[in-house]
């Protein structure tokens, strides 16, 4: 059954073009998978982005990383900025198990390369979390390379929303978080380009959040939800136009827009990290001395601004309204943005 | 006369107390002062903040950066960034205008060391910028010495907002922008403390300006507006509370959710800089070589974010009501804020 | 047995006055630890910097990071970045088992929480890494959390240096590297203070080590040996002296200085993370809003400064004059440095 | 009179081959123009770094900054940091006078365009600087607009070293410092590319010199010589080898290496600012939404950075040696590296 999202209420954020399933899978080659941890002590799980079907450790794409708030564990980073690369797929997963999952994506990578004929020796993987122990036993570090793997092995472009996967036991704003993604298309030299946003949604106070805007009335939850202004956002965006790995941190900065525009502060205890890829130039290392690539003309970069922005706010709204409420082992009970709205 | 601000409007921007005055100059010790330069060739001039009474350059204060947008000229920010302390006051101007304001802050503060009996080779001069060249003759520099000097010897505690100083040219969301200000007031330990924010607006497309969140009509205006979404934003902030640079840094960059919420997608061609300051600790030559300093515990930091993201976005909003609507000699008008609302 | 160091060849690495040991070890309450995995599969291993005996995660310590090439995998930056405080031990090991020992460093984390009577749900693991694959068979990431918590236990002050724990695997210049430390004391407002480093070598080009600025001649081994100017070198420094986070970076970056001395030119390659701490100001969740701290004048940084240079110079020659040259169970051999002066 | 350098006292720094002056003019279209200021008041002055012959405001070039230490005044650093771009020739002067000589690139830049048929609102001019006071009369900022156009019309390729210029009155490890360069070829894809180097030196401790890591006696001059660790050295890098901007602050980091070569600890009073430039890829307004650029294979850029520290080190060694001994009207003698060699 198709989930109802943001724009299914009415409400449309900003003035670009949507992709064709309004998600990050809009663009070409970018797939998703979840595997989800629900049980008596656990709610908790992994979600994957896929940047294309073949090795992007061969042939590795242009990345960037922009720290909106460090206090997170997010792995990968260092690498990322110093050569402006993306070399693996990005896991997305609860704090405590960056550790598990990194050492599960290096497996996936040496596996991948032998298939390939590939020996390789030195694996950057990139691994984002937001923090569920609210609503999860966090400490017991659930997420094990199976749950990596299977979330890998389920990729695909019409991936679901809300809590699911890295999603599961997230809150937003004092209600249910969960995973959400948008996608806006742009037009450069005449020709369409896609950009798009993954966000798994963990922080802001719930008398914070407005849509659109507007703010969702403050009195009739803030008494049972909790007041700490504390969590996480990790957003991913990927685009399939050429940018060098400077332009496309110009890009992914402004999804912080997208984030103030739906009411938080950036709270001290909210790690917010964001971390963009572009399909379009590949490097390999049989690649000549020097090599030819394209970038998109520095005057022309407003439109990738906005299309940042608007994509990451929808992003933010569709995570919360595809989430179901969670009522959790330990008696915890995060209500649902759609039964609210 | 009192000028109308935003709060006259009925609009309450954030859920934090006010200062005195809800200006930058509620933190005790701050002033500041305009000098507006208006003829048939120029709107244009400077806008001075003084950090203290005393000789800043002999008792310095914490200070730090952070560039939202590094699209400007802003002077100072390299030694402020290294050493994390202001030793000038801070003047903003004209784009093309830095050089010679900069050089008028080292003669004033040669000046000023001289009249203490102190001799100084070494001075770090912070000036901001925008560009108004759209109502200015930018390229003649008008800013002198003498206009500088001025701004400094006007400044008070009670100065005038809107298209005045560094903000008589300046246009915002497509209106008249300028100077503005607001202030919070925070408790720690059960004491007051006092957060000013003070904005040069000149950033902004027409259609995209948002009050409170709600949007003003796009297609009122936008025909007859420029649709450049250029710009630049100075914000200064100031503060009595003992932070250290780090910690300043991170209270300054939430400056950029006062932004985001006024409606900007944070434009390419937009100077963003946003410099902050603390008279809480003070560093002077004769120090001992351990210093005993304080600061706030960062798990209370949450406080002051919130105060420096509402300041920023009433400052925006005052700048912009306090503007009276400019008719320049190149026949170009930017209508005020105060006359849609 | 005792180890010959550098200074034991008669070579004086700077000016400043030594710590007791020469140590990282000499900075009262640091110990280092290690497990080494030598087999006929592996050369490798872990080792354990315990900034302090009581839990760190509680009374957190000042920290700071420079990235000086981060063509690196080092975990737990982002927010040492941000907070500019230290929770963990530092961990180092070979590139691909960053993510076990991360994991590790959790589960240690939270059982000594636990042991205190507090819960924890959020850690944030500091580990650094060399590829030493060229001698172990790093796809396999053998380095486990037994390892890990092996190396805890048994670290003490006057730890071995060479061939052992992280450093087992690794080479230097064409040569055996390894674990190496130095110290250096510096004097402040007449009371004495210790900076100490401990690095991780395995970074530079055979025909470019210099000792003391002299070059250690070429042509004997470069054919032997590998002319790859890739690898990495981890360096971590302690001290006891009151500093601020951004001062902890200021000095830490001067760690850069030990390493172009030795000869190198900052490979591509070669992932270089320094990670600095001071046990002198210490951070509870039970503090007041304002806390009082101390730090160094900022004019007096220079002694630290050279201390740090010195230090981590004289710290990359005893991790090669320490280390047996090794014959690996690929054929490798990665001969001594004592064995050639 | 040909100057006599480094190399001709039989010194040869590195391994790399020297381009046709060995100096950053063997980068076709760089020039390099000095005004010098000696008087019974001062001694100081402006070099001019001219990227190419045509304007290359209108063609601008991939520019990169890196900062060493940022106590120091350097003009133009954010916009280059943010755009990766350079649209004015380079200046170096005295630390009060960068405001001055900004002006004067700023009046430069608007008059030049305006011969090219162009009106421009926005020009970042990039003026670095070091500090001469202690044979100059600092406060009065000598250097004037006619003296940056007198350094300009001068530009020439075989241009002079040592005490001229922008060097007139500075001090390098308690001798005379100055002006110096050098440069380095490197082959890529079989094709010859330069890459050359010009300093500005101003710093270090006497004791520390040392000229190809053999140390220059402390004993014989630090009683006579000042004992101040702080000053200042400007880096201009320049290549025709295509880059994006982080690859070239990848490159210019690199010139560190130069510096800590030479003895020095990176002192806290002495601002390092290292600024790039590729003429490589330029970037105009009427480019198309997307440009075709090339860029060095990330694997292959060892040999840049071998290079750029190569030179580095050559060129602070060319401006002591190439300086004569210095009588100030104060008394001060700065006694030249050539008479002690």
């Amino acid at each position: 059954m198709k989930q109802k999202r943001i724009a299914d209420f009415g409400i449309r954020i900003g003035k670009l073009p949507y992709g064709k399933l309004n998600k990050i899978t809009d663009v070409m080659g970018v797939t998703v998978g979840h595997c989800t941890i629900s049980d008596e002590k656990h709610n908790t799980g992994v979600t994957v982005i896929l940047p294309s079907e073949d090795n992007v450790f061969l042939n590795k794409m242009t990345a960037a990383v922009f720290v909106h708030n460090g206090f997170g564990k997010t792995a990968g980073t260092l690498q990322i900025e110093e050569l402006g690369t993306l070399e693996t797929p990005i896991a997305l997963t609860n704090t405590l198990n960056v550790g598990k999952v990194s050492d599960a994506l290096v497996e996936y990578t040496v596996r991948r390369c032998k298939e390939d004929g590939v020996e390789t020796a030195s694996v950057n993987p990139v691994v984002g979390e937001c923090n569920d122990h609210h609503v999860n036993t966090i400490t017991e570090r659930a997420v094990t390379q199976n749950h990596v793997f299977c979330a890998i092995d389920s990729a695909c472009t019409d991936f679901e929303e809300g809590g699911v996967g890295a999603g599961t036991g997230t809150k937003c704003y004092g209600l249910k978080g969960g995973i959400g993604s948008a996608s806006r298309i742009v037009s450069l030299d005449g020709k369409e380009y896609t950009l798009g946003v993954l966000v798994q949604s963990n922080y802001g106070k719930h008398g914070d959040l407005r849509i659109d805007g507007k703010r969702i009335t403050e009195d009739e939850h803030s008494s049972r939800m909790g007041v700490c202004d504390a969590g996480s956002i990790m957003v991913i965006l990927a685009c399939d136009i050429p940018l060098t790995s400077r332009q496309l941190k110009r890009v992914i900065k402004r999804c912080s827009v997208g984030i103030a525009r739906c009411g938080s502060y950036i709270g001290h205890g909210s790690g917010e990290v964001f971390i963009g890829f572009s399909t379009a130039n590949r490097f390999s290392s049989s690649d000549t001395d020097i090599v030819n690539i394209s970038c998109v003309n520095e005057n022309k970069l407003d439109l990738l601004f906005r299309a940042a922005g608007e994509a990451t706010e929808e992003a933010i709204l569709n995570s919360m309204v595809c989430a179901d409420e969670l009522h959790a082992f330990n008696g915890t009970l995060l209500k649902s943005l759609k039964d609210i709205l």
